[in-house]
């Protein structure tokens, strides 16, 4: 090959114009969550509920094994769909809807599908608009125990390749997608009292009171290990990856710095919460609403706070109860003179994530009164 | 949720005056080692025996797989520990009598109780005292093959809650706990000859003189993955994760910045020292005594050496032998201007721990002769 | 043990002056693949290809389950060698002839042989030269799906114990090693086409033209991380982990400071490469030749480039076809006041590895026609 060889530069992902209303993603790659990957992300995230750490309690319960926490469900399905969807993101706008269905082992291969629900230009940034959609992660296709583990909508800020296109501009229905947590039976055999030192004694239904604001007692430092926890997801996008990219010119990023992926927050906040209103929990049934509020940075420590804003009864279901929550993240950052009610001085909290949560929570009659 | 909620906060752990001698703690959550843990932690702390590598090695030997190192066993059921005993922790003093029992492989589950032994006011500081307790760590509770993996004492300093408690001082005997190591039997079928290759040359029984003490060759420069590794064992203290903490009041912190969690030194010091002393090692028998003697931090190299102190029979094992050690971690510290004979000029040498450890090594005669 | 010990320093790996042409060593250690690894690893370097992603894809296609990308089975297998080979390495020269054989699976143990092909003195430098080695790496040893996964011959430039030394100088011939990729039968029964949106659509034989170069979209940055996934590796050279040693004569060492494991770079530069050339191969055939043109270290990013050089049938398989490439690393580097054609002003291109490599590519008339 002595010649000067031609040139290729391949752009990934789609931009603004690409979408149109109605039409589907079958994303690449899939993921086979291995014991590698589940040990990364729910140990990182000091998740706290044995499902998710203690083999010999999750089958006891009616489990094949140890179980994904949701964060990691959401993560793995999320990421899938970041190629197609959000290469070429500003921002992601919201979490809407986001309902869990089957649950996720070790071994079990997710998918995923999108389809796009509406384009939107932006009224005032004429290279920005915002694409919804809405996607579902199905695990084992084509075994017998395929099932949808996850189906979401979201919107999202994405740039336009071209300042001059047209846009496929509108709106579609979204589909209607089957998935509702699935949940272990209550056994009378299951001697459930001998587990109940491996959880907290005080987040069961009965301990949660709705107006109530639980500040949760942990922080946890982000380092530059963000990096390589997003590679480990798949997620291609480079303001998390590409200091080059960032050096050429960091006005244009959010900070001027490699921004971290928003479901590492995510996860950590559920993570950071769990010890208080997730360790005696099956499940998380639906997240209704979320959003990043502010960005997050390496050297950033990350708390969390739950609001109890509600809870109810789950039909058929005496042994359980449905507890509906706000989650809050938050990070501190220096403020020279700063003297706020929600800060020590010198410093301003600033609120990094929220999410409408609610939680299929075990009732202590029925566990380990 | 309209009105004001009303604030939680809940502080975790035990603090000085909650402990009450011969109360017991069945702890929290319990572990399954994963293919993940295992990984990140053997490999991290450069173990050079096969029979935390090799799975044919293994099974050879007559293990089921691949076989937790001791330092990885101590580390996941240690951790354990952590929330109850020392979260509130200035320091952990003494480790004591920690001695292994069972192997633990991919797949088992580690659960933990912990008997307070003592508790002691300190003399000269009203704020703190001393914690003396016993732990246990159970596999596989349930299951055919439930056993104790390990049992050890420890001493700890502790805060008070309110620097005006009383106390409950007393002390109660340690319960005599069946543990010992478990080895596998020596078998005339099988060809060692034909797996002496993977380990030292020159690490059997013959080969360690009392009266030496052998500088392991290697260093290791640890980074802020120390955050993560300590996440990942479900060690919640904050000292070693929340650098917001840390900066309100550096003074209070010891260095001023984050500490890496003693279990971390605690395991590289075995895996520098594997390639010299372990490779041709059975298993550790008992850690008589042990002590973080100085702190570490991001950026420090851990070196190691082994004084080997003593060797004797192990009864009834012909195979092999006893060798009593004493495990030593070091680190270097710029000194302007210093002239020590044990470091290079400018530097100090600065003791990190220590560690009193028989080990149970193969002898040449039987496995490679 | 009160009288002063005497002390032991022992010196690991070997120096110029130990090889001797027909030497053979037979690695310590060995090592089985792991969930734990292989996620690290996969994940890392951002691989597409599904075949190492996707458990239900790689079983459709014939492969007992994930299959472990080239790039890790390389890593795998020469770490390995580094403490007999290259421990006391000042860099490595070249990769010669490498060629895959058998599939490497999760659970398989890699064991490797290295022959020493020849010494020779450098010309200029008293105190070093060049070794020339051949390596194997076996799966499985003494099990039915014994094979060999890998062999390549390597030049590395090592350094004399003692200047004055004399050397076994000599050449001998390489020996005839038995190794070619293993392929699953292309099977009519199997639907291809419904697998087919899982890996990218424009990376088939038929769309990679001879006399193109592809610039790889994506990038991305080293960090500290580099420690540990050397660590995790085995590979035990102190120029990636001991900064002690680094600080106590900086200028002793290739850019002053800690420089990241080549097999780093290799296997990033392959993953940054496999969305365009890699997601539709099943395998990679040889590495004809390859080295490192320059260092790379903690906060450089990464990026890649394939030259596409050739193309030709592979005999008996219809449905495959051989695509020969150049795989070419790069970074940038910031030089004041610079105007290259090939970077930002301020900055200049470097090319940090080259690897000339025959890929196994599916064809989409018999995948996905």
């Amino acid at each position: 090959m002595t010649a000067t060889p031609r040139i290729v530069r391949r752009l990934t992902g789609n931009f603004l114009e690409d979408f149109v209303p109605g039409q589907v993603f079958r994303h690449k790659g899939g993921k086979t969550v291995t014991e590698g990957l589940f040990t990364t992300f729910t140990e990182f995230a000091m998740t706290a509920n044995p499902l998710a750490k203690n083999a010999r309690y999750a089958r006891a319960y009616g489990y094949q094994g140890l179980v994904c926490p949701p964060g990691l469900a959401m993560l793995v399905a999320f990421s899938q769909t970041v190629e197609d969807v959000s290469e070429n993101a500003r921002a992601n706008l919201e979490y809407i809807d986001m309902r869990f269905g089957a649950p996720v082992y070790i071994g079990d291969t997710i998918e995923v599908e999108t389809r796009v629900l509406g384009i939107k230009a932006s009224a005032s940034r004429p290279n920005l608009g915002i694409v919804h959609v809405q996607s579902t992660a199905r695990k084992n296709i084509g075994a017998r125990d395929e099932g949808v583990v996850l189906t979401w909508q979201r919107k999202v800020q994405v740039y336009k390749r071209d300042d001059a296109a047209s846009l496929h501009e509108g709106e579609v229905e979204p589909e209607k997608v089957e998935c509702s947590l699935w949940l272990p039976p209550w056994s009378p055999k299951t001697d459930y009292k001998a587990l109940a030192h491996l959880s907290s004694p005080d987040s069961y239904f009965e301990d949660l009171e709705p107006g109530t604001r639980i500040e949760h007692s942990r922080g946890r430092t982000m380092t530059s290990e963000h990096i390589h926890l997003t590679a480990v997801l798949d997620n291609t996008s480079q303001v998390h990856c590409n200091q080059f990219m960032i050096d050429l010119d960091p006005k244009q990023y959010v900070g001027g710095q490699l921004i971290i992926f928003g479901g590492i927050p995510f996860v950590l906040c559920l993570g950071l919460s769990s010890p208080d209103v997730g360790d005696n929990a099956l499940g998380d049934l639906v997240y209704r609403t979320g959003r990043h509020t502010a960005p997050l940075f390496a050297g950033d420590t990350v708390f969390a706070a739950t609001e109890v804003r509600g809870k109810r009864d789950l039909p058929s279901r005496p042994d359980l109860g449905i507890v509906e929550t706000r989650l809050l993240g938050h990070k501190f950052e220096r403020a020279e003179g700063a003297q706020n009610t929600d800060a020590p001085p010198g410093w301003k909290k600033t609120q990094i994530f929220e999410l409408d949560r609610e939680i299929a929570v075990k009732r202590r009659s029925h566990y380990a009164g």
